[in-house]
């Protein structure tokens, strides 16, 4: 098999471009793959200094940035920007995936219009491998759409079926719909109405979900709308903030408290370890011709070296191959791809 | 001012009627009110035993029990069961609030249905202030209704901000509109057309909040569709559990994190008080013409204690005069009441 071609957004992010390009000299020293570093050549070289592998790692020049700040769909118009000249290297099936950790909007604008949705993919969407005590648990979409129809809750669930299956290793992964109540019939109108069509197809579909199954591992995938996703996927990265800081405040009011937090220290940081879901290699936008992996913004050479294994992962397991598969022997009839 | 008159639900509950005749004797004991306490007489009058306080705790006999299983509607059709009773207590004006452990559902149909909405409200909803480092947020509604249309996430908004002046004592709240980006334009569309209404309000609107900001103290109400909010509350009181218990697991691994954990408890417990919300007095719905307070199916004696001295709360902090009043005052003039 190839080695997987990746292409790196070098311009995108709060510590670009030197913290992105030593995450790819990171990923060249452990991976077996090719690096196209998308950005200001002369910045990007200055960083590589000039042992580096130049067959392993090219750079692709693109003069201009899209900032953090500017409205997404500016990169579609800023055509020689390093987020699009990548995104142009997976529509032209140069790369065959995409790492940035530039702007969220801007590389999602990228993903889903530039490099376009796979075949019987309407909706590229995000989906987010969350933690719980006994594995992972897959949220889908958590951002990518809002106001989603039927047809595509089933297409985030196969999608994330997918994910579950041929990236976390889940066989025959239990599949749920989002809603607030157990029982058929129970939600909005969106999720009664996804139901049916879930039900009917060949998913391990175990029907509603609640808030509360989502972290407590009794489903592998939950799909909802990209809205809801998304707000409780800030949420629960807000409410761990806010309760380390409370816990924090606690501790400093007692000597005892102190010496015992730092005992617990080492237990507590491979507890954020495995928490830290974004840090460890971004959220992949699936469903897209190719993946695109979006890292945080503050991603640091780490994050991106981990992003970087995680696009090739995705390559590496055929993932797209065995989407247009899934898409064919799991939908239900009436929406037969 | 008159004595609040509190109907409680004795039989709702995973731990009824014990626990709850239990509450109503605490409540008895240090709050100034009048108790309806509701239920299968017998059984209630062998737990408060001879020597109540007969004027103060009133014992309204009613044979029949909603059980927590049931479909929430079938609380309509059983007009002897204590909880069915309760609510006529409210609508008859005999009561000025009420208390239940029972099913939810059937407590927020007795609220939405029997007790019915306040003037000006279209939907009564689920408000709960919830904890974070500066105070608390107000996030409404969390589940009482779905499929929003933007005139009842404007009701939502001024309910909250009622709740957060009123009841918790903030001047001024910031109110926020639950969306995916901060910017006005972002998010779905119920979102989008709900925006424009709050902007032209008399509220203190802030635009959009984000996920994030739920548990930052960035804002006083931040109002979504009750699909939501409900996904959003369990998802974090899901969340909460899990890294408990993933820390545990870590914890366990190490002998000087186990004592750390030890010394660590006095603090982890004060943090543990602020964080639950629930146990702390139940949940209000707001909006229905007197407050309902759904406390945990699993409430215990102080649980209902706590959510007895909400409901007196509102009703001596004339909660649904000021209530009316803002929805007068704050209200965009072409949705004027």
């Amino acid at each position: 098999m190839d080695k997987p071609r990746i292409a790196v957004d070098c311009m995108g992010g709060d510590y670009a471009p030197e913290e992105i390009v030593k995450g790819c000299l990171l990923a060249s020293k452990e991976f077996d793959l090719i690096l196209y570093l998308v950005g200001q050549q002369e910045r990007i070289e200055n960083i590589l200094g000039k042992n580096y592998d130049k067959d392993r790692l090219q750079i692709v020049h693109a003069e201009d940035v899209v900032g953090m700040g500017e409205p997404p769909s500016n990169v579609l118009k800023k055509k020689k920007s390093s987020l699009y000249v990548a995104g142009l290297l997976l529509r032209e099936n140069l790369a065959d995936g995409l790492v940035s950790a530039g702007n969220t909007g801007a590389v999602l604008t990228v993903g889903k219009f530039l490099v376009g949705a796979l075949e019987g993919i309407e909706r590229p969407a995000i989906g987010v491998a969350l933690p719980n005590p006994k594995g992972r648990t897959v949220l889908i979409d958590v951002g990518a759409n809002v106001d989603c129809k039927p047809k595509h809750l089933l297409q985030f669930a196969i999608i994330g079926h997918t994910y579950a299956k041929e990236i976390l290793g889940i066989q025959n992964p239990r599949v749920g719909i989002l809603s607030i109540g157990e029982e058929e019939g129970k939600g909005n109108e969106l999720v009664r109405e996804s139901y049916i069509l879930l039900k009917k197809s060949k998913l391990n579909f175990l029907g509603n979900a609640e808030g509360r199954d989502i972290y407590a591992g009794t489903f592998d995938v939950i799909v909802c709308d990209g809205f809801v996703g998304n707000v409780i996927l800030k949420a629960s990265e807000s409410l761990g903030m806010a309760v380390l800081q409370m816990i924090k405040e606690e501790v400093q009011k007692s000597l005892l408290a102190k010496i015992g937090a730092l005992l617990m220290k080492p237990a507590l940081n491979n507890f954020k370890k495995k928490a830290d879901f974004a840090e460890y290699g971004g959220i992949p936008l699936l469903g897209a011709k190719k993946p695109v992996i979006i890292t945080h913004g503050r991603a640091n050479a780490k994050a991106i070296k981990n992003a970087i294994r995680v696009a090739s992962e995705f390559y590496l397991q055929h993932f797209n191959e065995r989407l247009t598969e899934e898409l064919r022997n799991l939908s239900p009839k009436e929406v037969k791809i």
